[in-house]
């Protein structure tokens, strides 16, 4: 049969993920045989394999080896396929890259990236009861929609990211919401790819122990418009000055005020109160969610803070007394304005451990009642996505 | 100051893209001066560059380079620094990447990356009027959504993609709907991404040439819930017999009709009559649309065939008289039904040209009218963007 061949290249290209964009292409299918990787094991150790003849160095960085930057060697064999064995690991979401001769490089045999700012690296995930929350399991999903909005305050058109829980686009109830900010180097696309958003509310709501609720996921960098992988800024703003940052200093928090509340109320079926309001931040956003919640006391009931404290830097010495002075009026303000929960998260090994310890005393200070949550590790998604599983089901009871 | 250094950082990490997990990322601010890679420079050319001292051979595999698989040497120097100057290149986007030392790998500098399937790469946009469309503008930007829904012809939750047009969120009347479908090895992802279908809705409508409409983007893969990169499929259905093959045979193009229209038609503000549905796919989803309209004369008043017609392979010789007998009865039918446009695109160098001859005499033989509209190029993402950008404002007119 003259396309018999043709039929089965067409068919092989919608089971094997491969791209098919040319008649040339057929010629990929000469290639050996098809390289696994990563291969998880039933024992929890997993095979890493890289089929690479001209390479004379490649190596595994993952998250599960200790050290920043560490990696640990794979070993070639005579037909130029580079293997390591790893683990056993224990269950839980896994960031890794090869490095070939020097170059750090995605896994070509795994189709599970993810985008950490500017970075790509593949993922694996070990099942078991520290990451059944992060797997997509056959139970009702939300929605996740990427809106554009009108930013008063900053002057721009700029992106964010929603998460309506299942069964939103068919009801006509209101929902409460809650507003999770990303850290420095991240944006809108952070905390649904790196933190694995949906899958753990998805999760977590079809289990019973989180409220439904809608997640609004901001950029939380003033000078963007959304994700520079979507939208590149112009090379001109890539050469930030640092009055340029001067001039961004506090615009984002004021723009969620003004701007992110006010697009989601109206465009969503929302309660409007603080009691069906919350917020919560990694890093620079655990930064922004005290500024916010400090200088709106009222707004929201329900506050998480997640490996950030409170840092003097860029304060000069003459200026520390009036804004701890400023500091104090806030949190009293906060603490009487009727909240319901202020959770904070750190690793033991985190590099902003001390700045916590801070936010502790100042708020311990004015015998402010708050939840503290030490976990181990450092300044890590692994970290952030625990951090979110355990205050989301606190939220709205 | 004790935390000025830290400050530096935390400011170089909102500004610089790199990720800002770790203290002992710090490290990575030691580094050499930043890579710039891709430059476009003024004239069109493209100044490609990879800091890769132990390499031994890098080259630059790029969709301007003619012949499949085909390369440029990058050259050395004496830091190591590889590069590459390509071009003057014509306006247009195109995909790229490195290989090092055998192993393809993404440019690290270029957060530009987009998923084929199951490859990544990184593209650049030389700018100019072919590619005006293509780039992100200062318009009214439409919405996209990832909704989940229930298959029950394919009996599992399945992901589609939807944009709805700026103003849907805030008005109140009705939109017409175009699905749009992708090809073998693609997935709901492919057209937003590959075939960045949200650009070119968002600057045809801003322009005024292309009505507002909600654009659907299915799955068209039978045997997945969603795009392999959100939602792995078991390793065991990824070994697909020939019988699990004919077991799909049909079925998205059943589930369509029967799952996705109802879906939108009851979830979103559309009118529900054939004027305004339109429909149209490339490649494998060419053969769907082919067979969606031929099963269903009176469903679409829109047509669009990208880059596929009528292929015979898999007919045994005894049914072929049958099939074909079959099918003029069904073309017979979508004649008669008042559609009012069906366009055939095709590339003078697609493999598949051969099978758009067939399909056009098979129309001429019933005096079927068509508009058939000839590209220079081949199966590729450049010509199926460009009979977007020529099919869409056609549409609802």
């Amino acid at each position: 049969m003259k396309y018999s061949k043709l039929l089965l290249i067409i068919i092989l290209c919608q089971i094997i993920p491969y791209r098919f964009a040319t008649a040339q292409n057929m010629a990929a299918f000469r290639r050996p045989a098809v390289v696994i990787s990563p291969e998880i094991q039933p024992d929890q150790k997993v095979i890493f394999r890289l089929l690479a003849p001209k390479a004379t160095e490649v190596t595994v960085s993952g998250e599960w080896i200790p050290g920043f930057g560490a990696s640990e060697p794979m070993v070639k064999n005579d037909t130029g396929l580079w293997t390591l064995t790893a683990g056993p690991l224990n269950p839980e979401l896994y960031g890794y890259t090869f490095n070939v001769d020097g170059i750090r490089t995605i896994d070509p045999n795994n189709v599970q990236v993810r985008r950490d700012g500017a970075r790509y690296e593949n993922f694996l995930i070990i099942p078991g009861t520290a990451s059944e929350l992060y797997i997509h399991t056959e139970v009702p999903h939300g929605t996740l929609t990427k809106n554009w909005y009108k930013s008063g305050v900053l002057g721009m058109d700029r992106r964010m990211y929603v998460y309506t829980p299942a069964g939103y686009e068919n009801g006509k109830e209101k929902y409460p919401v809650f507003y999770l900010l990303h850290g420095a180097g991240g944006d809108e696309d952070a905390w649904s790819n790196m933190g694995r958003a949906c899958q753990i509310m998805d999760n977590l709501i079809a289990q019973g122990k989180t409220k439904p609720m809608i997640v609004v996921m901001t950029n939380g960098n003033a000078n963007q418009a959304a994700a520079q992988n979507d939208v590149p800024q112009p090379a001109t703003s890539q050469q930030f000055s640092m009055a340029d940052y001067q001039k961004y200093i506090g615009k984002f928090e004021e723009s969620l005020v003004k701007d992110v509340i006010p697009f989601i109320e109206k465009n969503y079926r929302t309660y409007t109160d603080k009691d069906h309001r919350a917020i919560a931040g990694l890093s620079m956003g655990g930064g922004h969610t005290q500024t916010i919640t400090n200088d709106n006391p009222g707004l929201f009931s329900y506050i998480g803070v997640f490996s950030m404290g409170i840092m003097s830097f860029g304060v000069q010495p003459q200026d520390a007394a009036r804004i701890e002075a400023e500091r104090d009026g806030k949190i009293e303000a906060l603490k009487n304005s009727g909240y319901k929960l202020y959770w904070i998260g750190c690793g033991k090994d985190d590099f902003l451990y001390q700045s916590v310890i801070t936010l502790r005393n100042t708020l311990d200070k004015h015998n402010f009642n708050y939840t503290y949550r030490e976990s181990t590790g450092g300044h890590t998604w692994a970290n952030w996505r625990i951090y979110l599983s355990e205050f989301a089901p606190q939220l709205f009871k």
